[in-house]
């Protein structure tokens, strides 16, 4: 550790390339910056640490009596609400929006390999062999979003241009949402499914969210209708979506964003019929690093700046 | 064959539902419509036939003295246009537009399946091992439409959805498509697709697009980019393509309509590097049927009312 006057400093953690480290740099002007590849390595730092970027355990908390601000590189906080961090005054911040498009992306990618079976496809082309067959499409279909934050009416208006008819369900659900033709509030969750071709989970896990998706949301679906989560799991309880997939309450799933991760290597999801199996991988693109960045270094401006942050976490409604 | 007055009648050849047979007969009105499976089926009927409805052969043709419409059930025309068909004064209508948007879903399917290398995820979870790995996103990339017809059309505005900057290339370059950013003549194929991160070929197969994608074109596109095409093959001559795939020219390919059909067992495309097949199979949908007869139907009753037809074949420029 350098030897050091008590003064007022940074702490980033994570792994941030030289330009992200320069960018960084320059947005904090005269607060120092302190580079740690985890918070494990900070140590004494936190003492004088005003604000940090990373994930901070209650411990890293507890040391840091001068924490004005933490700032999450994921979008999803869960893992950043500890029960002190609630209670607390720091203010947190999130990346959310760094990865809604990707996210986006990956929803109407996994609606359509679902729709079009394709692991036949991929199946036939292993065996070098020509089998065409009747498959869905997405046009007249309907979508339901749970959960409209940013990737959610990036999706909607993705669907939109797919033909599909939309419907949302959100706490918020008195809002009009562009591309989304019908809003529900979260106690008309049942009423939603039943509508739905394709149901795409995009909310956050919080309070409201946990465990929402029971066996009688599952069965008040259509049969036909598919399961996709691009955002948290929890927010389904695995026994009865496990049990929906096979009973054939649902017609199949989607699943990046798992209950348990890394998604155990027996766990029965694997082998699910109708699924399709991706490692909460949706999002990873350079683009979303880059956003990520971009975002930070918004808000480490304002910081210095002595302006309103952006991204604040409401951390009742927890995102 | 039942004994008959010579009469003007109609064959409509091909699998219809009963609802479809109902709906043909309704439109026909007083002309009396004959079902067989196929052309083959359909003996002296041809020689009274006014309308026939399917593929004909040039025999076909000859055996037809009468014949004032041809409908194809299908979207692309190459194989109707024999050259008898297109030196004769019957009209020859298509199905174009039936299959035109889930044609678009596949193309942009197979985007994604190629930016997100989707196969790798599929391996992962046979192996049932959570192996995550960055990939692209679609947002900020390029897509050149190669034909910009029905599905080229409906492809831009989907493109548009995913924050893509969009290129057409066709004959009629002067007339603006919404959703496309910028528009090429035929002459501009190569710098057309250099600017390219995915081409996607939506063109009919006519003398006019017969071999463009020599590998002049495919040494001109981006190593990065891919190649999609799901409309016809032998829009690119087969053994540039697969020269660009193994020598690394293009970064792979996702190929729906294929120069020979079905692709034999031994092609090479079926293991050619980072290749998608699937077989000629992008539009076959219920919807699409569905549409095709809406086509025919309304065309059935315009021919019988001494109405203009529509989807009228231009058969020197091939669609």
């Amino acid at each position: 550790m350098p030897n050091h006057e008590s003064q007022e400093l940074m702490v980033v953690a994570g792994r941030q390339s030289p330009e992200s480290r320069e960018r960084i740099l320059a947005a904090a002007g005269d607060l120092p910056v302190h580079f740690v590849a985890s918070l494990q390595d900070a140590g004494e730092l936190l003492a004088d640490a005003v604000a940090v970027a990373g994930t901070l355990t209650a411990e890293h908390l507890a040391a840091a009596p001068n924490l004005r601000w933490v700032h999450s590189w994921t979008a999803g906080v869960n893992n950043d609400l500890t029960p002190e961090m609630v209670a607390s005054d720091v203010v947190l911040t999130s990346s959310v929006g760094n990865g809604a498009i990707p996210l986006a992306e990956h929803s109407m990618l996994l609606m359509m390999m679902l729709d079009r079976e394709v692991p036949r496809w991929m199946a036939s082309q292993q065996s070098q062999a020509w089998e065409r067959f009747t498959h869905g499409e997405l046009i007249g279909k309907t979508l339901g979003i749970y959960g409209v934050g940013h990737s959610g009416s990036d999706l909607a208006l993705k669907a939109q241009a797919f033909h599909m008819r939309v419907l949302g369900c959100r706490r918020n659900y008195r809002t009009a949402v562009p591309g989304i033709d019908q809003m529900y509030g979260p106690d008309q969750v049942k009423d939603f499914v039943a509508e739905c071709d394709f149901v795409v989970v995009t909310a956050p896990f919080t309070p409201g969210t946990s465990g929402v998706f029971t066996a009688d949301v599952f069965q008040a679906m259509k049969p036909t209708a598919f399961w996709i989560c691009i955002s948290r799991g929890g927010i389904a309880d695995d026994d009865a979506l496990l049990q929906a997939l096979e009973e054939g309450w649902i017609a199949g799933a989607g699943i990046d964003a798992h209950g348990v991760e890394p998604l155990p290597s027996d766990s029965p999801f694997w082998t699910a019929p109708n699924t399709i199996i991706t490692p909460h991988n949706g999002a990873t693109t350079a683009g979303t690093a880059r956003r990520g960045v971009e975002i930070f270094v918004d808000n480490l401006r304002r910081f210095v700046a002595g302006q309103p942050l952006q991204n604040i976490v409401d951390k009742v409604n927890g995102y």
